[in-house]
């Protein structure tokens, strides 16, 4: 058992500490959903400012050559390739990862026109099933979506699969795919495949190129700390930037938008999957919040994420014999991303408890509850504390007060 | 001719004079492109600053709730509603116009099913007919795209057309279309009709619902004010709303998103048309912009729009005779938007010459100069001021220098 004496030291020792400054925090609050909302890091606020001041304020339209707004898609991109084991020119930042993922699947179904099964994970992270139902409505149901649980993967594939379809890190449970191993199965049938790295991209290395992924989406507003409903960003592997067209023909996406041609011709590379004017301000946000990671060594990020959930999951044990919360989130390090989840039938009332007590995770519909851990603001003590206010929550049945019991339109 | 005196006059009675102090205009520059980017409100950026630092900041992933962003989109939409002519339920604020306007074609023609014609004009701005040529490979080239100039547009309606898609207002001319006749007379073929608001919401009163229009979108940016790339708009007229699906099927366009369903449904009226997470801080942005509207009379905003180009191509006329100008956009009241625009071979380097004298308009390829007229804050004395220092351009011959001729990247 890590005791009072090795959280100081660990906390002391670690190399990510200083990053916590960087961060906007609020005093006293162990915040363990910077898997659904990153934190707000300091440099973004001031920054805005002057966007909006400056940028937008004083220098008006002239911005999108002076302030390089026109270039911000592109280099914002730039800076998501170094976490997520991308070349720069393979990445942009546009949309949100839903229309992202609507670009690159009809991509690349167009590259596999002789195949008619699009595979991937009943427990895939909803909006990503509802883009690939979307996308076969509009093929005329042309497709079949063949949805299985994650053990059933492998074996869903075969010589009619056109894109396998994939979020790397299961939003429920934590759970991680083994990423060289399944595009290598998906490829060897000849299907192509696309990665959703929401819960991925800033919150360990990701190696897409490594891996030989195809497409990939995912989000800015997690582990990347974009803010709120932050652009999303989109991988196209060089390899496939000749032929994927993103039919979502928007003038930014075209290889000349100023000369306001009627007819469309696609951007060279990836620029092609850029389609209208981009919400400057909120890309600025996240542009500016990706300069945290900017001497981050993410390998030294896992290390500490693992660490951390390791911990939780220690401290979490007596909970679980006691309360009966029961642990989804594999034990492996290899099969796990950066939060811990339990399912627990009084779920939501529980998660409610604490969050009123200071910890704020998430609940997850039917029973899930959700802690993320980011390991450039997450404290050893922090994880520690949050399993203390838990145990003060079930021992003394706060949880069970009728206010808690009431569901939000957000949960 | 307007004298001197007749300018102070006009200004000083000008009912829509003090909304100029709700606006950050840069001293001593005279503001003509708030048809490509509106200018600052300067509530907009302290109610970003507290978004920031309150509501991200430390309200983090409670915000959702508490400060409304789960609602945002709608909020926005009612805001915008009311000066379009359309009712709070029929509108939402999201993504680009681009997108939205893949979203409401695709809708509209599959609500036609048995139609195999698309018409539109010629001179349409490019991104409307990008998506439009997008959306017809995606269906296998199933349709034709009928692209016509203005005065064709009427003839080019038949009983194959599907839908017509007008931008109001012409981009480069400020030509304005008739949007009561054209979507009678669309109808009248068994056509729908989608409507491009671009340059019209917050410019003068649209009355989509008078007109009986079926869809519609618009952009955030430019006469609302909302910021560079803020979210764009969408309608949907009520009687469309329960067959009219959107493709894009994305989680926030989910019946219940919070339940997790691997199934699409579909949510109840214009909501099903939002998709993913929406940008919040642009999103806030544009929110805030909305409320400069508030207490404007758009009538107010019309007739000072007609007031300010009217000025301008009286004060022309001379440099039309002198230098070359051609005026490109009608002299009839009807048949205007809140913009006048000239054509001249060396537009570029004029407008760049200009430019650099405190003026800012902008350049439409080919050869056209545009000059857009926001009653909200721009003076009858700025009109004036305007074509004197063109004169002055043209006199001088300042826009021969060689730093007028190279392009940059955004025109």
């Amino acid at each position: 058992m890590t005791s009072q004496a090795d959280l100081v030291a660990l906390d002391q020792s670690d190399p990510l500490a200083p990053k916590r400054e960087e961060f906007s925090i609020p005093e006293g609050l162990i915040y363990l959903d910077g898997n659904s909302l990153g934190a707000l890091p300091k440099a973004v606020a001031q920054h805005l400012e002057r966007v909006v001041e400056e940028q937008w304020g004083r220098d008006l339209i002239t911005s999108w050559n002076k302030h390089g707004w026109i270039d911000l898609s592109a280099r914002v991109g730039g800076k998501i390739a170094r976490l997520i084991g991308a070349d720069p020119d393979e990445v942009i930042a546009a949309d949100s990862t839903s229309i992202n993922l609507f670009k690159v699947l009809l991509a690349a179904l167009k590259l596999r026109p002789e195949r008619r099964v699009i595979v991937s994970d009943i427990d895939n992270f909803p909006t990503d099933l509802y883009i690939a139902q979307g996308v076969n409505q509009l093929l005329g149901q042309s497709h079949e979506l063949r949805l299985v649980k994650k053990e059933q993967v492998e074996a869903a594939l075969d010589e009619h699969t056109a894109v396998l379809m994939l979020t790397e890190v299961d939003y429920r449970s934590g759970w991680r795919y083994d990423m060289a191993a399944l595009t290598r199965l998906a490829q060897a049938k000849g299907a192509l495949v696309i990665w959703d790295l929401a819960h991925s991209a800033g919150a360990f290395p990701v190696r897409l190129n490594a891996c030989n992924a195809d497409f990939a989406v995912g989000c800015g507003y997690k582990y990347l700390n974009g803010g709120p409903g932050a652009p999303a960003f989109l991988f196209v592997a060089r390899r496939h930037q000749g032929a994927a067209l993103p039919f979502l023909t928007g003038w930014m996406g075209h290889r000349a938008p100023f000369d306001f041609d009627p007819y469309y011709a696609p951007a060279e590379g990836v620029h092609r999957m850029k389609v209208g004017t981009p919400p400057v301000l909120s890309l600025s946000a996240l542009d500016k919040a990706l300069d945290v990671f900017a001497d981050v060594d993410m390998n030294e990020v896992r290390r500490k994420s693992l660490r951390l959930t390791d911990l939780f999951i220690e401290r979490m044990e007596p909970l679980c014999r006691r309360y009966g919360f029961e642990l989804i989130t594999p034990l492996e390090h290899e099969r796990r991303g950066s939060q811990v989840a339990y399912a627990h039938p009084e779920g939501y009332a529980i998660m409610q408890a604490l969050i009123a007590s200071g910890v704020i995770g998430d609940f997850r519909a039917p029973n899930i509850l959700r802690f993320g851990f980011t390991p450039l603001y997450v404290r050893y003590r922090d994880v520690a504390e949050a399993v203390e206010r838990l145990e003060q929550v079930m021992s003394q049945e706060l949880w069970k007060a009728e206010r808690f019991r009431e569901r939000a339109k957000v949960t």
